[in-house]
């Protein structure tokens, strides 16, 4: 599953190394405003043009927690990933409502349900604010560059806002890793609900075993529909085309990958291969471990942690494909390669020298500090799950809103306080055993990180064992009420420091430790890292464009709007050749019976009912990473072909690199869906309004 | 904790390379029958002569479990680790008696009980058969060298046995691999009993979070006696010291180090760094969070669990520690060198090329292959746990046992098969809802290593869930119970054949899978490893001769006895000296009252009888590795001083290669077991056995 990864917390300053990449055939996630339409045009014989491109933008979106979306009819319709509403679902669900596992169907608009929290954005504007960033950090550097840069970030965002974040959202995106600084303003909306959501046993058949995997047999979708004002929004939208992709077909994905290194020097990608991988992969391992005999208790329990299992499975194959490329391709030596090639053509001029520096070698600096920064740092984040996270993010929020905005950390501007709110005002359930179990075992990991004598240890348990440190932690706390967590947020620091809540009073002893850990990632790692990639960017941009090809250079993917484009087409593994399409016929095959591989009772009810010919999934070459989940497959008509939900396995080295040879995104057929409501889930309304462009009611009510 | 790790079971064929190291100050885990004795006289001043060496060899002992132990009375008193003796403890406790956590205590030879399934070795004879071995493979390689090594294998220990296994045990040990081989026979005792063992609080104080660490505070004993027709062995024994070694000491350790490869070729330890680490470390994790989880649930399934996640836990420190060493270091390039100057060496002379060949290449082969099994080995592993392991060995030696002796595989050999029916037979208790969560995991994983559509899955699964094949399986065998498992081995291939058990059926449908993969290791893979690494260790060893420094060659770790020496001296990390000894003043402080940091009552109760500057654990210099737990610390006159029981997390690498700098061997002192017994566990008969050397009953009894 593609949706981007937050498995670390929103505020983790792991390394965040972006880059730029030189493209390849088919390679690259290409901002709308810098699409390379002559070598499109040259390659497919078509490139889209000014309407075609403003069109897709328009009907495309990103959810605020990590997935991208598209309008899908004039009344509001969106389609995403089922799970990009995982969370949704689970929130709706409740003792005589497993939405989840039976799915969600609404027949009239006042069925249609708000996902607590869900945020949707649309792009509204970009503006190229590069000049800007420049003169305000210009001669810094350390904690005064971070410092001017959240001041005029600060600046920025608030006058893009323009005192109206309820419905405007503006973030400065960093491309070429500060070559170029780009303020994308989003169209802002909170009130978005659940349409249509089929049951998971499809969604995600094949469930972790198939995961990452092709062929594959899932319908991974979820209807959304986007309310402003109490009423469904008006915007263009992709056309549904009910008949999918054709083998060998250009197609175009519009989506937000998350973040790519598709650049990043040698020393970074050793540093990512020995250390960092290495542990977040153990942590991740344990923690399936834990969730998954918690799941084996009851089935109460299995879907308390349902949530958290999939998550958690979901990032450990992501690391582990990423980690498996690392180790076992020639990737490290070649990227060294490539390094010392641009260090040298900076060495080989006077003038290069001054500009661009030593830029690998300030890297291997900063990484030589963060090597020993890792493990208190990865040890905080493992002891801060769930409530604790939120109890820290109510202390850290106070504190740092007693400043004057710029002074603040990301995350706490201004403008981007009403977010806080509403994700620490969002309704997900709590299971206070599953919070004791998961905070247990991250202070246990965070101690065996560590050891026991260590002074942050010492810091977060006192005499405490973990155990009981988190029994009464959660036992205590009323975090759990999200009213409670609101209503801290709204008191600031005065609340925040009269609390005796034992989960706020946990995390107050342990934020000095924390924000100085801060400080010292972002001035000794984060900033000189930035700024030594800023200026491997720079020399790169400089060099393709003395020698020619700056045409070629797309920037490395942040979690914004972009488009990619490939063909429908299988690829070749051990000698096999592996198929773009799969079918019904092979779904109904590829079901034992046995969970995960056994088909919800709707699809075994409708096994007459539907074409066994008819396409399920299909896999293109699209140039795709986490954050493109829910993506559109668009065809060159600009209409709506495919939903992508996944990348085959060696496309979890996408993040690090393209491969054509093997790097395949995986999409549900639109032709598939249609099936679906039609034939399985007998939703005549909704496959009308997906034909039609509009709601059946709406439209006509609102017809002159 | 270092006892020798069989996590992946006994019938595991995972890479088994063996060479040579070339020893350096204080490096190296010498035969008895080959000490540098000159080296040692030049170094120390001292040199152990024959008297001393067969003095030590006779009172040392080997636990077949993979542990060593030592006799400390002439009436078969048995010092060992209390982590050696936990699956004894484990089976003796009952809903009443909680040995493991409140300790056990005899107060008479009566009140002594059998630890059942464990058997202790002593060394009787090492005698060299390296002639018989070379005449017997000459000019087979392959399937062919296999069979006739398992030939002759066969023969020499049958005959070395005598037809009297049950009092003697023989071992072909293959020394620098290949190079050498010895015959090892040893008294084999079958009727060990525990006498007194701490408490776990104590022996394993700090738990998980300090072991392999340091300073560190543990009393890790267990004493055992030996008992032979019913009555204590006599034998000669190391007299115990009740004032421990003294800073700077020269000290000797008397054990079986289990396994090293000090010269492993660099493209071997870049497989294990690359592919076979990190899936072993997952699995690991994931296991330990499932363990970790299952132990919350209630303190029944806390006590059920301890024993696996002790040892998942300990597996997973090993394996992250040598995976640590090998990410971090440079071994892989060093040793890429010093492979290179071999070949290079081999190659300038026709004569040696001649009989040398190309053992990296060869090498590279075999590992280019074992790349193809290995996902499919290890899942096997993964899917055959607890009672389906027994039932995989019932359904193999069954089959085994139909060929004639020499042709069977190692382990099913008539010397052996006493062996096997003792560990069928063990009383070891079995939980059903643990034992169906480790193999519905087990299962799981597998699907998950191999993929849903593999074949191999296919065959273990069928259509059915790993839960629900799990539960079913566990549900109806009947193989929990010891005498039904004896039963079926008794009864040989008709009875295996006949038996309805499902889990017995489970087996019988992998056996084919499972037999074949076996033959492919060992045909494709072990056995062209094992003959290229003898190339290599003769070589080596021819070298080393000509070169003249033959003498300084020790074989990699067998499992076996070996004799290793060192000083008591700490070492300096960060910057910061860590000091050799601990005292129980430290011990003390340590205590936060919170478990694992929670002292046992009689040790709170006990805290002014103690005297606070006594010498709790040491570190030395001693090269140990897994399998030295429970080697006595010796010093020059013959005497124990202490009780090897860990190593610092430095030492982890100690695997692959010796660092003086900070590889430290961690011992308790026997100051602090005789203030244990005398001041804390008031068991005054015991300090006099040790300090007298007999039994006071026995030894009154016997005297004239």
């Amino acid at each position: 599953m593609l949706s981007k990864s937050f498995l670390l917390g929103s505020a983790s300053v792991f390394l965040a190394l972006v880059a730029t990449g030189t493209a390849r055939a088919e390679e690259g996630m290409w901002t709308f405003n810098h699409l390379p339409v002559s070598t499109l045009q040259k390659t497919y014989g078509f490139a889209p043009d000014a309407a075609w491109i403003q069109h897709v933008v328009q009907s495309s979106a990103r959810l605020a927690e990590g997935c991208s979306a598209s309008f899908v009819s004039g009344d509001g319709l969106v389609m995403t990933n089922h799970h990009c509403a995982n969370s949704c679902l689970a929130a709706l669900s409740d003792k005589t409502h497993d939405y989840f596992r039976n799915g969600f169907y609404s027949h009239s608009p006042a069925e249609e349900r708000q996902c607590p929290g869900m945020e949707l954005d649309r792009l509204d504007n970009i503006s190229d604010v590069s000049a800007r960033v420049t003169d305000a950090t210009k001669g810094t550097s350390g904690a005064a560059y971070t410092a001017a840069l959240q001041q005029v970030e600060s600046e920025l965002t608030k006058d893009c806002v323009n005192g109206d974040p309820t419905h405007w959202r503006c973030d400065m995106v960093s491309l070429f890793h500060g070559g170029q600084t780009a303020l994308y303003r989003y169209r802002r909306y909170q009130d978005v609900r659940v349409v249509m959501a089929p049951e998971q046993g499809i969604a995600f058949f094949g469930g972790d075993p198939d995961n990452f995997s092709y062929p594959r047999y899932d319908i991974d979708l979820s209807m959304l529909r986007v309310y402003d004002g109490g009423k469904p929004v008006h915007t263009p939208f992709l056309q549904f085309d009910p008949m999918g992709p054709k083998a060998g077909e250009l197609v175009f994905t519009s989506g937000n990958p998350g973040r790519t290194q598709r650049s990043l020097p040698a020393s970074a990608l050793a540093f990512q291969r020995d250390i960092v991988n290495p542990a977040i992969i153990g942590y991740l391992s344990t923690r399936e471990g834990m969730l998954w005999e918690y799941s084996r208790q009851s089935p109460g329990h299995a879907k308390e942690a349902e949530d958290a299992l999939f998550s958690i499975q979901n990032g450990l194959k992501s690391y582990s494909g990423t980690q498996a490329a690392l180790r076992t391709g020639d990737i490290v030596a070649r990227r060294a390669k490539e390094d010392a090639a641009l260090q040298s053509w900076i060495d080989a001029d006077a003038g290069r020298r001054k500009e661009y520096g030593q830029p690998f070698h300030d890297i291997e600096q900063a990484i030589a500090v963060e090597k020993t920064l890792f493990p208190a740092h990865l040890a905080l984040r493992m002891a801060l799950p769930g409530l604790a996270e939120d109890a820290m993010t109510l202390v850290d929020g106070a504190s740092e809103r007693e400043k004057p905005d710029a002074k603040r950390h990301a995350g706490y501007h201004e403008a981007q306080l009403g977010e806080v709110e509403t994700s620490l005002g969002a309704k997900e359930p709590v299971y206070p055993q599953l919070e004791t179990d998961t905070l247990a075992l991250g202070l246990t990991l965070m101690r065996q990180t560590l050891g026991a004598d260590d002074e942050l240890v010492r810091t977060v348990l006192g005499t405490d064992s973990p155990e009981a440190l988190a029994a009464r932690l959660v036992k205590g706390t009323k975090l759990a009420d999200p009213a409670v967590r609101v209503a801290l947020w709204k008191g600031g620091q005065k609340a925040v420091e009269a609390s005796s809540d034992p989960m706020v009073v946990f995390a107050r002893r342990i934020y000095p430790a924390y924000a100085q850990m801060r400080e010292r990632m972002l001035n000794e790692v984060t900033s000189p890292l930035h700024k030594a990639e800023g200026d491997i960017a720079r020399a790169i941009f400089a060099r393709a464009k003395a020698e020619g090809h700056a045409d070629d250079i797309y920037p490395d993917a942040t979690f914004s709007p972009r488009l990619s484009w490939g063909t429908v087409k299988g690829w070749t593994e051990n000698g096999k050749d592996i198929p773009p399409f799969t079918d019904f016929a092979g779904m109904y095959r590829h079901a034992t019976g046995s969970d995960p591989f056994e088909l919800p009772k709707r699809w075994l009810d409708a096994k007459s009912k539907v074409d066994p010919a008819t396409h399920v999934d299909f896999v293109s070459t699209n140039d795709i990473v986490g954050g493109n989940s829910g993506s559109p497959v668009i065809d060159r008509n600009g209409h709506a072909v495919g939903l992508i939900f996944d990348g085959n396995l060696p496309s979890l080295a996408g993040d690090l690199y393209y491969d054509i040879s093997n790097n395949r995104a995986v999409s549900t057929d639109t032709s598939a869906i249609i099936a679906a409501l039609r034939d399985v889930y007998n939703e005549p309304t909704l496959v009308h309004e997906l034909i039609d462009g509009h709601q059946a009611t709406t439209s006509g009510a609102t017809k002159p």
